[in-house]
């Protein structure tokens, strides 16, 4: 019984300590995490540069096991110190975390694999719990509220784009005669998309003037549909700050509404709103 | 008499299954014409990649009469299943589900048409009945309604471009001396496009200092005027907002709509509006 | 004196028919010369393509010829019809209209004067005459009103970019050690602006694994601050459509403010707007 | 004690001249010193000019050494004449004028120095006070707190991209295989920067049909996402528009102040605004 009661504080304890970051060990455990990751992240990164691989290689190598241990250990300490350690394991840092230790192992059979440990740089998103944690939530909720909200005009706008470039891209195909690049179909989407983005690499680009006269209607009708994603996602962010700013409560004395957020009498008629 | 009763049953239950997606068979037509659409276009767009036309040419020739013959039968049955099937052939879907399958029948006698079958990605615009139809429809036509309340601003703005576009393009082709590419004045103006609207494609490059010079004017001014259609389309799209924080209310007594929020009288009678 | 009415009539007449757009003649002459104006600017502009000038060299060089004597006609008419002539010369339209004739006449002497022919591309402008002039004219001023309110921001912004392109500029010389295209601090400079504002030609592109991250930063940095100049027009425009929208009427009696532009009566109290 | 007091009359006259511009000749000082810093930063360029270095460069050099002693003696002045040295020592624009003399004499002892000589550009911010300074200065304060507001977003936003970059490039880096430009993780999270922010140099550009892919999918991408810095600075800079239409009536009875514009009584007190 004693034992139960003492393994539920220490489990209690190590939940504090790895999940919360309120307390001085529960903030020191998630600022060495996060070095921790970004230490993994640039090794894998450098390991793929071609001088430094030659030189440091099996140096990179320790270093990426030595990690990848480390994140196991801290993985199946996340699943002790939780009641529930399935519920954590299938939420979103769950998977996470268990797809940036996976990638280790499976390297040992597939060669390649290794690549995919840079999905541990999306376990640095816990920064934000570090950091003043609430605050920066509450802004990244609100960027995706507004995000959310604008999501049907942006379907609308995205398939319109899509079409778009299927016809623009077939017609340059027709028009360059599947030369300067415009080998295909496909390509020529492609080169389509990198025109209407204003992207614009130049690795395929119209020789034909006729060719170049439809660039040049493709490149200002991009110009200018970029106004309308920004006019979405703007009129939308906008709009929730005015929601934002002002209430809705209605004042019991003359019914006026529209009250500052702070306001303790009715702007109208005076009367305290709050009775 | 009964076999013309029986007929106008039978068109009008073709008509649910063909035009609307509210009914079981309704939706299951459009889905899979959806597919159909969707796998003819992909199979028009790889029979123009070298590698996949030597290989699988001959199939996806066959693939294509068959979604071509598939299109006319529909095509048919729509035109037989309307009232009025001359509405139906001149109506914007109408037009395009013939320029759907022409290609093909056209491509017979002359070569190179068949790339027009990309028309029909067109068609794929009938998604958005399948889906959420009037949601949809009815952000597609506040997205519309916005940008033609736009459009006189937006003319005298591209007309602006387009002379400035001209002008600078110009000044380039008389700068650069007709070298680096500045072979013309239509090439030079392209090329003003393709900087203003920084896409930049770099396949034609001042090398002079002055005309570099020039190019860092064009590029600021194109990264600051970039503002001016989103301005137009932002302050569109939120103009449209505020008229839906003016309330629904009609006056009891006039009828006049579009009150503020907070009216209390109405704005032209004078009449009280909440009795 | 009966022939100076007569010539005073007939100046009146012609001043109808230049100057304005109401009646049929003033319309016919301004859409006759928009197409004499719009083809002597395509005149110019194939005369520079070398194929063309080849074969019909002489014959565009008559047509400008033709175009220039016409448009120099039309100015003496512009010049005579007019009661102050200094007052046309000296104004906006005057000046261009004699510079989109004088290159011609200078061509003579000097070559590779023709080019400038183009400025009288800018007398297309006069198109918004023969359109709904006033209501696009009314478009074009909002636009340019609201460009001016924005200035002062936009010269902060401006000097602001101009001061970063400079040091970001030198500090790429300096890190790719003048190869690699960082030849001098100038072309760094336009380096940095090509990249700033996301043209990006890659004519120059750093090869430094330093530079390419200094390259990093400094489009994430161009790419946020487009953010700004988009910031100041849009919310000078959606300020501008809010003033626009309410008047500044006080009711006479309760005082209220912010009515709708087509109110009569007041919204909080009822009484009649304008007694 | 004479000596003193003339001292101090001196040097409140110099202050005069070399900090404020609003006597004669303080606006003096103020342009001529604003002249030499553009022609020693235009020296400075043309200096690195390979072309420009091998004719002028004595002379360069000589006025770089004049425009050194000039701004030595400036800064000198400037420290004898404010009462606080230490405190003019250690603002921003005191930093700037040392570093804006330092490089000369460092680059007496090592080479290459000099281009950091570059930083005096930044002194040009003091063009601000020659103008209508105090207007330009609230529009850049007007800026910075609207920049300033939006960080907490900003921060948010920036770190996702960042994640997103890292993630997107080394799946490009799998997909190319190390090939065709892709020879290294970092080298492809450069790639997905460039292409991300519709930079699109095109010195790497994929060439594999699943690369090219998803390439356009990142094109996309960068083309909707840069809707939301400017959304979330243009609501920002809207809602610091809006507090503008809130009054600056200041209660009588409370002293509260940011009153809505239609406000009768004090929102906090409820005691009437307008006795």
């Amino acid at each position: 019984m004693e034992s139960k009661a003492k393994w539920q504080k220490l489990r209690s304890r190590a939940h504090e300590i790895i999940f919360e970051a309120d307390t001085f060990w529960g903030k020191l455990f998630d600022v060495v995490l996060l070095i921790a990751i970004l230490l993994s992240v640039v090794a894998v990164m450098l390991e793929t540069v071609n001088g430094i691989r030659i030189e440091y290689g099996t140096f990179l190598v320790k270093i990426e096991w030595f990690f990848t241990i480390l994140f196991t250990i801290e993985y199946i300490a996340r699943l002790l110190s939780v009641k529930k350690p399935l519920k954590y394991a299938t939420s979103f840092f769950g998977i996470i975390d268990l797809l940036s230790i996976l990638p280790s192992y499976i390297g040992l059979f597939i060669s390649g694999a290794q690549a995919f440990m840079i999905l541990r740089s999306i376990r640095l998103l816990r920064v934000f719990r570090v950091l003043k944690m609430v605050r920066f939530l509450g802004e990244a909720s609100e960027l995706s509220r507004a995000l959310r909200a604008s999501r049907p005009k942006i379907t609308v706008f995205v398939g319109g784009v899509f079409i778009m470039v299927v016809i623009l891209g077939t017609l340059m195909y027709v028009i360059e005669n599947g030369e300067n690049g415009f080998t295909s179909i496909p390509k020529s989407i492609y080169w389509a998309v990198v025109t209407l983005t204003t992207v614009g690499y130049g690795d395929i680009a119209p020789q034909t003037p006729l060719g170049q006269a439809v660039a040049t209607f493709i490149m200002i009708l991009g110009y200018g549909i970029i106004a309308v994603p920004t006019g979405i996602v703007t009129s939308e962010m906008a709009s929730n700050r005015e929601k934002a700013s002002i209430n809705t409560i209605s004042c019991p004395s003359c019914g006026a509404e529209g009250h500052r957020d702070d306001a303790i009498h009715c702007f109208r008629c005076g009367a305290p709103l709050h009775v």
